[in-house]
């Protein structure tokens, strides 16, 4: 079903951009921490893909936790598992990989997402935003959705220069490059 | 076969809902412990769905420890084993994870289910309950097996609204949002 | 081929009835134990029902090891093997909870079980004993093997009661609800 | 190829006989042990069945190590390692069950086998030894390969009565109930 | 999408060149470290034989570590990942192999890789570089992507002879035998 | 492509006779240590088979360490990779043993094989040399590739004496029963 903007969420739900079968829509990340030893469990039918998405974003953090001001003892004494709903809907693809990096990240420091803000975009280990396909339909789902502000990749810049104006008004887009830009973005 | 309630069930049985090729049906969930280091054994012929909603459950208690009244010690020195009978019959989808929380949460506190109560949702790992299908057939299955209270996640109200008023007297039922919702009404 | 009950057998060893292609017949589950730290090691030809079977039982056996006067030091420091033979069959099925759980019961105490008892039926998790098909076919083969007193489910005492008298006499069944009542009625 | 009878062979090394497409043929069971944690390795083409075989035999003297005077620290602090020549054919089945738990216990008795000794046959947890196919095709394997003495299950000598007297004079049978037998028999 | 060389790029990043289904490009191969035992972990939707050249390549580095001046405390007390973008692109072959080891002695030593160098190769575990196919293809898109300089096996020198003249100009080839002889080339 | 023998190779490089689908070719097998705690890896593409050849070498050399007077803390102390190029080439069934045997000798003891020597046989835990297939087209491809000695198990000299002299002139055969035959006449 479809889904909208949700307020007051709690630090590690991020709102992603998906494109389905049925068109585009809106879906959570959300990640939680429990006492353990660095352990990544993943959860919410992921397929392979999706699931190199979770450890790219995990192995990132931990390369960068300085730079992210991220408790090394919270890292190292904590599992962090990381659930997409909904379970009955199979996922894939490498598109989540901003959302991920960005809810990962805010668990680990406990800085919640700003609200309406959504986000799409493949990354790399060294921090590189990727541009990522259906960007028009995952624009229509925010738009739909109550988000406001929607962060991809610059070299998806054009794919957005050639929706029509009427869908995409009163939508503010950033184009980033990094994941720290994206995380400048999205955290409060 | 058909299944019926069952009293004075020890902590950790909880009824859940369930939609088969056969129509619904009442299923139980059941939980363990036993002297471990915090790990889970699933049995039940589950699939990968379900199997996924057990480990949801687990993740979502452990990281709710306090506000549950956990004892620590119990969570990291016990192993929990989840098992939905009957073995003969393959068990899949997301439906059972409102049941599968409240099992584990009811074996880890030692607070037995109220009886005659069931539920169906399934569960996201910030604590929401969401809706899930099969609605008119599990309250059917409900009501013939002696059930007087069902939980449901607040988005499935329209369905039951959309059920012949003869089928659901008698029965009462708690539209939820959120698992501490779904354990304060159904924990003893 | 066909079996027939044995006499003196060691702990660990029970009867079972099983329901193959080619009609009822008895089949034994044997238990050992050795030097390890709790692990269950299964052989046997086993398909996933039957193993999720067998790790039902240890499940049960451990968290109800002070009621069954299991030493703790022997279930922590011993593996326990559960091996049915005959390893070209092909063996499934829920069936042999019961059989499976006195096994291990049997061989965790020292107490060897009766002569010329066997049993049949699946195990949940809190205890209970479910019913089982192929109770005619079991009954036939229980008799042709010797065997004078059956262990069954109480939802399967139906079945008995439908079979022609002349295939029972000389049979003693027990009708159980829970697996404590197959321990008293079945170890010595 | 076909492989005859070897003298002087080392401690481990076991003859059994095989029943295989092409005919009977004998198959060499060699063990070896290596400084470690009492861990199991298996090569040369085994299908589930075998190895199975090969953990029950491992169980079986793990849980008789006393009785067979095995140095219960030789058996945990090295691995033991189980090959069947020759590697380019599959081999399967349970009958090898008796040639293997001779292999391991010559390997940790340090007692080699003695010669034109061969044997085949299913074992159990509990320690019995049972029936298996092809008896013919195997006899005449073993006799053609030198064998002069043959250990099989006490259920198989109805085979060997069925098969003319000129397939079988010049070798000796030794029918057994119990692996016990078969290592009195066979080990030096 | 086609790749340009990138500026600036931090340890651990190394352009190869790869040979897809619609024709040559580049390919990023990027490795980070953090805190842990020394695994490895492999991301990017690698086949089997790419997973291979990557833990030959970590074989290789940690059998020369002292030649490569890699510091032993370092390649101890870290696990490292290397990933492969695009994620939604299959990837695999030997091919990588050089580019592998490359992206590893340049995150082990901390020295990043000279702007605008591009390689290929297959590697083995005593360090010498083989020959690999679509050379051609391969020179192109390397061209187009903006590299100067291209580390191949001397084995491909022919390969490099037989492209007309205007496709190679401006691109200078190292023919190399070792794969010390790629990291001197390539390393800053 | 045809691969030559090659001089003043490393200990851990040794050259076996490969039979392929294109025809005999010589191949390579190289093994490494670096600092661990004894676990093989494996890579090359290999079967099933093949990598049992190797599981298999290494219980031998573990098993015989003291007289092939390899230091026991370096077999402890170091894990071993084991590499047989070209990845692109599947490879299996059990005629590398030999060769995997002694190279791991080789790395283990830190001799070197001598120049223009070959090898292919099967192995056995307990030493054994078997005879392998393929015989004319490996030796066709060992002279071609201008080795001078080759080593066979004594039950492939029937294979040789079958070949016309003039393929075999210049060739040294030796024929081994044992895998110390084979290390002795290799390792320098
Ligand atoms: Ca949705
Ligand atoms: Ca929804
Ligand atoms: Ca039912
Ligand atoms: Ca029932
Ligand atoms: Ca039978
Ligand atoms: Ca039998
Ligand atoms: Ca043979
Ligand atoms: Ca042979
Ligand atoms: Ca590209
Ligand atoms: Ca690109
Ligand atoms: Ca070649
Ligand atoms: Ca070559």
């Amino acid at each position: 079903s479809r889904d909208s903007w949700e307020k007051d969420v709690p630090p590690g739900v991020v709102t992603g951009l998906a494109w389905t079968a049925s068109g585009g829509d809106i879906l959570f990340v959300e990640s939680s921490l429990s006492k353990g030893k660095g352990n990544l469990t993943l959860t919410g039918n992921l397929g392979d893909v999706m699931k190199e998405s979770a450890v790219l974003a995990l192995e990132y953090i931990k390369s960068h936790a300085e730079e992210l001001n991220i408790d090394p003892v919270i890292a190292e004494q904590n599992n962090i598992h990381v659930h997409v709903p909904e379970g009955a809907i199979p996922k894939d693809g490498p598109s989540a990989g901003v959302t991920m990096v960005t809810s990962m990240a805010s668990i680990f420091t406990g800085r919640p997402v700003k609200p309406r803000v959504a986000m799409t975009g493949e990354i790399t280990l060294r921090g590189k935003v990727l541009p990522v396909g259906g960007i028009k339909e995952k624009i229509l789902a925010a738009k739909r959705a109550g988000i406001l502000e929607i962060i991809l990749s610059k070299d998806n810049q054009k794919d957005v220069n050639e929706i029509k104006n009427i869908y995409v008004e009163g939508l503010t887009f950033h184009y980033v490059e990094n994941i720290m830009n994206v995380l400048e973005l999205a955290l409060k």
